[in-house]
């Protein structure tokens, strides 16, 4: 992978910073975020401006450009990529690490006296907005909104938004009607006294309209805003699509509605003149609510007496909390997603060891082949991370021919991967080896298990924050002085964005809400070796009620069940550093995989898969 | 124990917060915080005037009164003991519960519009003003500084403040002349461009000055503020004891000194009006540094402009690291404690057992008279919780004649104490059976014992803060349902508070700067049955870098060495329930206990004792 030569795009850059077509005054400084208008993390073509101005595209990164600097900021998963996809212009922030300064004590320290620092007003969060302000101003500086885009100026091929059909969600799936949901909401408002609700977030908007689509790759959701009032609806989104009449009956356009339910379509790019409308139309004491991670235009729209603003929305957190058809519909999507993984690893097996003619990406394609065969598939839910030997190391890893490697019997395998079924989003992490991986390589595969068990089989009180259990994932790699450099687990949307709030398991402290039944997380501790290999056991698991032997406080416990059923290769264990009680878990899981996956590839008539899982999920022997 | 009457101090209280010889404007509600100017956790009877107004006499709380209402806020340290203090007109608001409101939401919810809500600025932390005052104005209410305190108007009887002599502290103790401080405080003043540093805190400035009082009782302290410059000291401190020859030697106040290392002694009294001066002469972006929990009045002192707060101040983290001095002398403290704590427990096995007249009492003076026997012993360093019994389920109890249990064969005992030595500070609790523990109590032990053994043994990143540790103190009893409702560590001060920050272990997430080798904190998990016992076992344990096989990212590893070394009853043990590694841990434990305070105990001709810890530090057996 070479990096991107960005020494005439930043000349230009600089121009437009200081010219008076763009900016009221120079600006000595211009921050470019990875987010868009709703602060998504996966975003369209036409909002990868951090990646068009540095070459670096990974998923998450700021890039800060000055007069004499351009420096990008990101987090432990990409500093590999980072530093590969960046000529020499770039100086890598490494966030996490000790002496990496924030953007903002690095920009008091770069900055000559009284600069002003600009940024987009649309794609900075409010929150961020603040921080930095804060800071820069106490420095003798200003953060100024730059109202037109400095790299949209420059971007003169950037693609056109995109504005696809929208595909509408029954009942059946979704368990909730958009109606009992706006109900709901409402409710939470009335509680809170606000009279207003600003719906920024992609994925809140689609799950508030039970409505899904295809404007950003891997998360089908649709570019749009709402606005909730006590007795008005109001929906900002472009193009056709609200023509279609399968939408129009889904949202009930043309009938006869009580007006509290009826939807007014307006403009996506009308949102800030219509959220001025209200508030002027606000008396005092009125208040409108809105995430705090909003962007900074819209919350700045509300004066301050106005806003209500909370880290999480009630939309987010009921979303979190998936009912009884979304979670009978995530079992459903895990089910067909590890027939499709049994199917690749038993052609893997065939092709890589006796043939050595798969590389990265033609697996990636084999299992996104063997996962479109299943019913209901809709795309994928993200990259896949297809990666062997040195590769494994780079933990969000996407191969492209530059890098792309062959699978051998020599390497550790690492396939990160996953779909969006109508019914649900799965995301699955399995290593492997096809020939016989050393002592050191089954050493560190072990370690890695014991804390995906460790965090699975974990018991923990009713309204334990996710951060609590993130040492349990660490514990037997910290034992021997290693670690992984990124959280444990992310919320994990149904049939929506496979990273979503408000619970997670990190070391990190923030987008970390109590966890509480019909939640669903990610447990993925790792272990990356740069150069060498990269180790990860990932599932997706519902956190479900537990049963204890005493009640402290009648709290109530909780624990997770795994959705996940593909099997954990054994080849790959230490069976001699497992607990009696690991192994157990190891044998009652695979027994579980044997017998709900090995059920449906029988009824799917793939037999040869069969014969796959029934040898892949023999018991362990554990000696004494 | 019967609760405070206060209803005659409530009709007072109420009377002069409309009184205009006391504030320019009625307020309608008045906090009263625990604290003093200091922000002291323990504080001097002059400074206990939220005890005074409610009865309740705990370490931690905050009283509000309001015309209609008088409502307090604290821990589950103290759900049972403020319950128990206080009268019919006070409501208890448990924190850490999910339906408890902060002060600031409560506040909201009963005050009539466009409230005022006094507080004395010298007592409100600037942080929490800052977050109160948010939150009251949001609502359309008022936080104002009222100048006189409002309990002392009617505190007729108010004791004295304190003015005790110093004790001056020598190399052999502290390892850094106070000089050596000074200079490494303006290197960090430099390194952060600030001219002007405030110390607030009592324990920073003796500190810094390597001098002890006796103010506080408890925390060897003494009342005063200093202000350090650049090339100034001045040192805020009361009555004669500045006459004092060796307080003068060891300050160098009558040698002729450098300039910068020259003390100008003033009156405490006179720091806000040297302060502002100090601030009158600041020319634009000069800086003065203080911690963000001074208090409001210090900091509102200082504008805005010229104001650097950070939440641990340099000398909060110099003072947590120990050096090689401090930590020996820790060392020498904690053996000489354990000697104490044979001594008692050989004794009270001979008194309870046949006699049956031994007191919660009796037992916690017992406990001093045998620590006031050991070298350099100065005081107790906190208030012993001697509690038998349902007593030993009130977390942070102290015994008193009308709660006073006579210790027993049928209950268990908690003896949690702790002494300030010359060389340094201690704190330990054990949990003991006189008679035959129940199989619930011994496996209710037992868990407790694994959390605190799977804390002392944890090998961590350095770096790591100590709330990722917090779970594994906890697993154990997780898996059954059970938990405590407190932090498992604090940190300790070395012949200073025995409660010191920036560090600890607790679920919460503040107070935690990351563990660095040096530190030294507490490992005491528990588990309390309202009504029928406690259990905690507490050992004060220092940050050391630990072996491991391997080192990720050559960041080193972290562990903890116990420097408290008594004998943890095995009687208590359900061996059953200990994995082997665990078994062995409390066998090395009681190893070292052996040789350590078995050659001292010998040295110091306690025979019988020796004996005792011979006999209960016989290795466990378990059984496969």
């Amino acid at each position: 992978m070479s990096p991107k030569i960005t020494t005439e795009l930043l000349k230009q850059l600089r121009q437009v910073m200081k010219s008076p077509r763009y900016v009221q005054e120079p600006v000595q400084a211009y921050i470019v975020p990875s987010g868009d208008a709703h602060q998504s993390e996966y975003i369209a073509p036409c909002d990868c401006r951090r990646a068009f101005i540095s070459g670096f595209d990974g998923s998450a990164g700021t890039a800060i450009v000055t007069e004499q600097h351009a420096a990008m900021w990101t987090d432990g998963r990409y500093f590999l990529q980072a530093a590969n996809q960046m000529d020499n212009n770039w100086t890598l922030m490494k966030m996490g690490l000790k002496d990496t300064p924030t953007q903002e004590d690095w920009l008091v320290s770069v900055l000559p006296e009284g600069s002003k620092v600009g940024v987009d007003p649309f794609i900075i969060p409010a929150d961020q907005w603040k921080r930095m302000s804060k800071v820069l101003r106490s420095a003798g500086h200003d953060l100024v909104p730059v109202k037109e885009n400095l790299i949209d100026t420059i971007w003169t091929d950037c693609p056109q938004r995109p504005c696809k059909p929208l595909i509408t969600l029954d009942l059946s799936y979704t368990g909730v009607s958009w109606r009992e949901k706006i109900v709901a909401l409402r409710s939470k408002m009335a509680e809170r006294k606000v009279l207003w609700f600003v719906v920024t977030a992609l994925d809140e908007v689609a799950w508030l309209f039970n409505l899904r689509g295809s404007d950003v790759e891997y998360n089908p959701v649709f570019f749009a805003y709402a606005v909730i009032g006590m007795n008005t609806i109001r929906l900002f989104i472009d193009g056709d699509r609200m023509m279609d009449p399968a939408v129009r009956e889904h949202l009930q356009l043309d009938s006869a509605l009580e007006p509290e339910f009826k939807i007014q379509v307006m403009p996506y790019g009308s949102i800030l003149t219509e959220l001025q409308a209200v508030v002027a139309g606000l008396l005092p004491k009125e208040k409108v609510w809105l995430s705090d991670k909003a962007s900074y235009a819209l919350t700045e729209a509300i004066p301050k007496a106005y806003r209500y603003l909370t880290p999480y929305t009630p939309i987010c957190i009921a979303k979190a909390v998936k009912n009884a058809s979304e979670t009978e519909g995530m079992r459903q999507a895990h089910i067909k997603d590890a027939v499709a993984l049994c199917e690749l690893f038993n052609w893997l097996e065939k092709e890589v060891v006796p043939k050595g003619t798969v590389t990265e990406i033609t697996a990636a394609d084999k299992a996104e082949e063997f996962r479109s065969q299943q019913k209901d598939f809709v795309e994928l839910s993200f990259a896949t991370i297809s990666s062997t030997g040195p590769n494994g190391a780079i933990i969000h890893y996407k191969p492209v021919p530059e890098t792309n490697r062959t699978l051998s019997v020599n390497e550790i395998y690492l396939l990160d991967s996953g779909a969006q079924y109508k019914d649900g989003t799965t995301d699955v992490t399995r290593t492997m080896h096809f020939g016989t991986p050393s002592a050191y390589e089954k050493e560190c595969f072990t370690y890695v298990l014991k804390g995906h068990i460790a965090v699975s089989a974990a018991i923990f009180p009713n309204g334990t924050k996710g951060h609590l259990l993130d040492s349990f994932a660490r514990s037997a790699l910290w034992d021997c002085g290693l670690d992984y450099l990124h959280g444990t687990g992310h919320g994990v949307g149904s049939f929506l964005n496979v990273h979503e709030g408000p619970c997670g398991i990190s070391y990190k402290t923030f987008a970390d809400e109590p966890l509480e039944a019909g939640m669903i997380v990610s447990d993925e501790p790792g272990y990356y070796e740069d150069g060498s290999f990269g180790i990860r056991i990932e599932n997706v698991v519902l956190v479900i009620p537990a049963e204890t032997k005493y009640n402290f406080k009648n709290r109530g416990s909780l624990t997770f069940e795994p959705l996940t059923l593909v099997p954990i290769q054994t080849k790959m264990i230490d069976v001699s550093l497992l607990t009696q009680k690991e192994c157990n878990w190891v044998n009652d899981y695979h027994q579980k995989c044997r017998e709900v996956i090995g059920a449906e590839l029988e009824r799917q008539g793939r037999l040869e898969a069969l014969q796959w899982l029934i040898r892949e999920t023999e018991p362990l022997i554990r000696v004494q």
